[in-house]
Formats: C-alpha cells, sequence, structure tokens
C-alpha cells in the first residue's frame, strides 16, 4: 500500500508540472533530445484501472494473418473488432489515392516482373510514377525481401508467398467496405487513414494530404465526432493541413502526429514538443519503446512521460506497432497479451496500432 | 419430469425402429412422399445437452454483411469462426471453376451492362458461355432484383449495391485462402464445395464433378479425415462421385446430399429414402423446413423424424439457411438465436449453413 500511496503522489506530481508548463510559452526552436522522465522500478500490474474506452487501431488490417491493406485483410479486422481500420494513402501518377503502406510497390506486389525497366535510380519502382489501371493488373501479397534472388517473407509464419489472389484497391473502396459494414452489421466503426511521405508527394508536384481529407469529406468526415483520424509523420504537414488545407475544405477533423526515432523528431518526445504538437493535434502515435523503454526488463519496466505530457495536453496516445510473432514481443514482456496490459494498464495508453486486432480486442474484452 | 420420461421413451422407440428399419431391403423405387413422423406437442428446450463438436458452416460466407462468394466475404467469415466456409462452383466456357452460386451471372454482377447481347433465350447471362478472362471484368455485388428496371438488394438491410469493389474469384484461389489462413492463424478450417447443377454442366459438355474434385486432390482433401465435405443436390451426381469420379482419383471425400422441396425429391425424406443416400453419402444438407415444419407454432412445434433417420444412418445433418434477417426467422421462433436453439437442442442437427457465421458461432460457445 504504501509502494501505490508513493505511487499516487508522483502522479499527482507529474500532472502539477505539466498543468504549470502548460503555462510556459512555446519555444519555437525545440530542444534536441527528449526529457522524457523515466521510472527506475517497474509498478505492479494493475488491472483495476478501468479499460473502457480505449481502443484497437488494425495496422493495415489483420495484417497478422492476410496480405496488408487488401480489402479481405479489412474484413478480417472488421470482423475481429477493431475499433479503427487503417489506411495508408499514396498517390498514383493518375492522381487516383490508393491504399498501400510504401510509396513503392516493391515490398508487396509483383511490380519488379510485370513492369521491367519501370524502376527509378535506386531500383525502386515508386507507385507515383504507375496509373491506377497499370497498378489493378498487380498481385499483392505478404511482404517479402529479395535476397540471393529469392523472395522470402518478412514475417515467416504469416499469410505465404504468392497464394490465392489480392490486389489494390483506392481509399474510396476501402471507405465504402466500411461504411457498407458498417450498414450491415449497424456497428459504427472508423478509419484512420495517413498521409504517407506529403513532402515526397508535393515535390512530385501532388497534394496527398488535400486529395486525402477531399475524399474524406465526400464520405461525411467532416467533424471531431466522426469516425476518423488523419495522421501523418510530417509535422509541417500536420501544420499545414490544421492551418490551411482543412479550413479551406471547411472541415475540422482529428488529428494525429506520427512520431519515429528520427533525430530531427527528437523534439516531438519532449515536454515542449508535445504541447506544440497540441495545438494543431488530438493525439499522438509514438514507436512504443517511446513509452516503455526497449531495453526495460521485467524488474526494470521503463516508462516515459509521453502519455502524461499528452494527456496533461488533451491528447490521445495511440502507439505502433503491436505484433505477436515469435520475435516481436519485446524481452520485458512475458507474452504478447503481458505486452498489451503494459501498455493499455502501466502506460495508460488510448490504443494501440496492432497487426492482431483478435487478440487485442479480446485482451480489452477480458480486462 | 413425466413428459421428460415419456420422450424419453418415445426416443428410443424411434432409435429401435430405426435399427431395425435398417435391416430391411432397399427398394429401388423410393415412395412418392416423405413419411416423416411429426410430434405433435412442442418438446421444451433441453439446454443441458452437449453442443460440443457442432459446427458452423458459412453459407457463400459471412453472407449476412458482405456480398456472397466474395474473398472479403470468405475471410470475413474465417475471422467468425466458422468451422467451414461454403464454396458454390460452377464451370467457365474455357474450363475454369468459379466460386458463384447461380449458374448464371445476373444476380450478382453487372453482366447485363458489360456483355448486352451475350444473354440465352431466356434472358440470362449463363457462366458456362463467358471465359473467366471475362468474368473478372465484371463487379460483384450484393444480391438483387430488377423491377421496374431498378434493382432492388434481395435483403434490404444487407451491404449496400455497387459499393466499393469485389470480384469474382476461382476455386483454387479460395482454396488458397483458407489454407494461408490456416497457416497463418494455426487453425484448421474446412472447405464445402458444392457442384452447382452437374446434369447441366455435362450437358454443356463439363464435368463438373470430376474437375472439382481434381482440385481438391491437388489441394491435398483425399479422405474423410480431411476437413471438406463435397455436397450436391443431385442423387445421380452423388452417386456418379462415389462410384465413377472418387475410385478414378483414388480419393474418398465425405458426400453430402442436398435436399430440395422438388416433388421428384420427396423420397429423399422418407427413412429407405435416407437410408438409400447413406449408401454413397455421409451427410444430408435439408432445406430446414424438412425439420422443423414451417406451420409450426411455438405451442406446437413439429420436428420430423430426418434427423433420427439420418443419425440412425451414420449421416451428419446439416440444413440450410440460417438468416437473421427480419423476416427470415419463422414464426415459430422468437428470435434468430431461438431458432438456433430449437435446431441445434431440440431437433439435434450437426450444424448449420448460415448467413450470420457471428451469432451461430457465438450460440454454441454461450450452451
Amino acid at each position: 500500500m504504501q509502494t501505490r500511496f508513493v505511487r499516487t503522489l508522483t502522479f499527482l506530481g507529474v500532472i502539477a508540472m505539466s498543468l504549470v508548463a502548460c503555462d510556459t510559452p512555446d519555444t519555437s526552436s525545440p530542444p534536441a533530445a527528449p526529457a522524457a522522465v523515466q521510472s527506475a522500478a517497474q509498478p505492479a500490474p494493475q488491472p483495476s484501472v478501468s479499460l473502457a474506452g480505449r481502443v484497437v487501431v488494425a495496422h493495415r488490417g489483420a495484417s497478422g494473418y492476410l496480405p496488408e491493406h487488401t480489402l479481405p485483410a479489412k474484413a478480417m479486422a472488421y470482423a475481429m473488432g477493431a475499433d479503427y481500420v487503417e489506411q495508408d494513402v499514396v498517390m498514383t501518377k493518375d492522381d487516383q489515392l490508393i491504399v498501400i503502406h510504401d510509396t513503392t510497390l516493391d515490398r508487396t506486389t509483383d511490380v519488379a516482373e510485370k513492369f521491367p525497366g519501370r524502376a527509378r535510380a535506386d531500383g525502386q519502382h515508386y507507385a507515383v510514377d504507375f496509373t491506377l489501371e497499370e497498378i489493378l493488373t498487380l498481385n499483392v501479397t505478404e511482404g517479402f525481401s529479395v535476397e540471393n534472388g529469392q523472395k522470402t517473407l518478412n514475417y515467416a509464419d504469416r499469410f505465404p508467398l504468392g497464394k490465392s489472389i489480392f490486389k489494390v484497391h483506392t481509399l474510396a473502396q476501402e471507405i465504402e467496405l466500411i461504411q457498407g459494414l458498417n450498414h450491415s452489421t449497424g456497428k459504427d466503426i472508423g478509419i484512420y487513414p495517413e498521409i504517407k511521405s506529403p513532402a515526397f508527394h508535393l515535390s512530385e508536384g501532388k497534394d496527398l494530404g488535400a486529395a486525402v481529407l477531399a475524399v474524406l469529406k465526400q464520405y461525411g468526415y467532416t467533424g471531431k465526432t466522426d469516425k476518423a483520424f488523419v495522421q501523418t509523420f510530417e509535422f509541417d504537414e500536420l501544420k499545414r493541413l490544421h492551418d490551411e488545407v482543412m479550413p479551406a475544405l471547411g472541415v475540422d477533423l482529428k488529428l494525429v502526429q506520427l512520431l519515429d526515432g528520427g533525430d530531427e523528431n527528437l523534439w516531438m518526445q519532449t515536454e515542449d514538443g508535445v504541447r506544440q504538437i497540441a495545438q494543431y493535434a488530438d493525439g499522438l502515435g509514438p514507436e512504443k519503446s517511446m513509452i516503455i523503454d526497449s531495453e526495460s526488463t521485467p524488474d526494470n519496466l521503463r516508462i516515459s512521460q509521453l502519455v502524461n505530457y499528452a494527456h496533461a495536453n488533451g491528447l490521445q496516445v495511440h502507439p505502433y506497432t503491436f505484433r505477436a510473432d515469435s520475435d516481436q514481443v519485446p524481452a520485458y514482456a512475458t507474452s504478447f497479451e503481458h505486452m498489451l496490459e503494459l501498455f493499455y494498464v502501466n502506460a495508460q495508453v488510448d490504443g494501440v496500432f496492432t497487426d492482431f486486432t483478435d487478440r487485442a480486442v479480446e485482451f480489452l474484452r477480458s480486462h
């Protein structure tokens, strides 16, 4: 009991610090490194914490079981009880919006065989260099790497290479799948599109962010109460969406700032950085090691202050990516479900991006 | 208690009669009408009956929620926990096996718009008149009827017409989906292909039954312990599969005789008929009113002897089709789940074909 009392005091202290910090003027030149405080001792699990309202985001669909970003993978994730289904969005040569994770087609399609000679100097085939009609001729597969001329699955135990038939589809077609399922099931499952590499798209003369938001508006996603989050890694794009694109379209959607581990983005993990992001965003999407340090051990769980900073600034936190494959559970957790418990219960995240929607949904249902 | 005692005696009597009946010589000219005995009083529900081993067959996929026989509908049914996923199989002009319910393309595709002038005299477009390449240009939709030139959904509250993108696929592609999911999930979900209109196909010069079984063999379905049932409505085809096609291929799969309401097939519902079928088949697939009379009322549930006849002859019984749409639950049941209880518990069926796999799975899990 004394431990819990001390922890409660510590927690209240952090809240108080955060509230005080809110009054500090913004700095336009953020610090170069995160100042996240980490707890030295692992708190015991807190199963009494209510998990009501916590969400599961189907990362690229039920991508642990079917090739990512295919309609069958989306239907499967929907059936598994996802609260949101994620769409990564990229633009084609003819300005069509397609749902695919990479700006290149190489990892998940047979583009190299079907379109020889169409790669850029880096050997990659870019979606922006192909028309939608060309892209629809490709077969989509589970993600692979080529080693010594052989294709090898990136996750060995997932859906086998080259089996069945999967195709690329458009953002509109995916929204129509989700909305059609909402109609036939009576549920209200949300979408979670990402503006992929907006600066790259702009350099190619394509305003991906504006095009995605226009489609969302067309399908009725216009306000913060609609079941949609729009995410991007690029802070400049987040600001542009907030300050220019959304006002021009007359919409006001929930925005999520994604956080990668790049040195130039370390400021996003600081208290000042989070406060700055909160001027534009409604949520943070950090890589999960930014919340629980990868070097944590079962006896020494190192939880950062990032969630506290976010909550103090009214931001939800949806870390990525929770995978149950055999080598994807960090050493500090005994199982995939234990990892979920550490994040939902101990670290108090609001949702997770996971390739294994079924198991995260089951975890929330049973807690 | 007395009622239960009487019922038990009655049940034992039926079993005894069935066992005696087994010794009766077969008649090659079956009686013209079913002699099924019907109970006059509705037995009370028997929730203590074990439902272990009872199965759920996803009828055309998760067809209550997504367009039937599409890969997203199959992935959804798989995620919902179906034990078997059904495939209706039809042959194309170029001898490809496609998964589609009707021998015609009109109810579930835009063939009428895409291929004007290709209908037969009856106004219908037959799959057997089109190549696979042609059929792949079609968009698949929720089933509809055309009234006054307007397309209307056959089930009003299902997936909306013309939304998203769905395509026809081959039997091999569907088997690869199920087997790929079995690999990625670690489950062992079965297939349940139907030889559609085999006499029609033979009249078109196509041996559909042999072609389907050859594909099944290619994918490892060869014996009765493999998770596959092969079903057909035509008794002549059932016999031919059993006596000629399977021996020629060196396979011995589980066969299911489907029962429709046609006058010429009423013999199949008789005790002698069931015994005759059992010489070739492992299961019966009757329309569900053959087990519980549609004219039943809550106070007078009329259960036929068909399940008793089948079980006495070693046949499993998988009636069709269990639908939860508002007008699809018979008046004798208070709800879709009550209907399931009457069939699984009172009538003792071994499985059901349902458009709503999720609800049947949940029913079995909670009983």
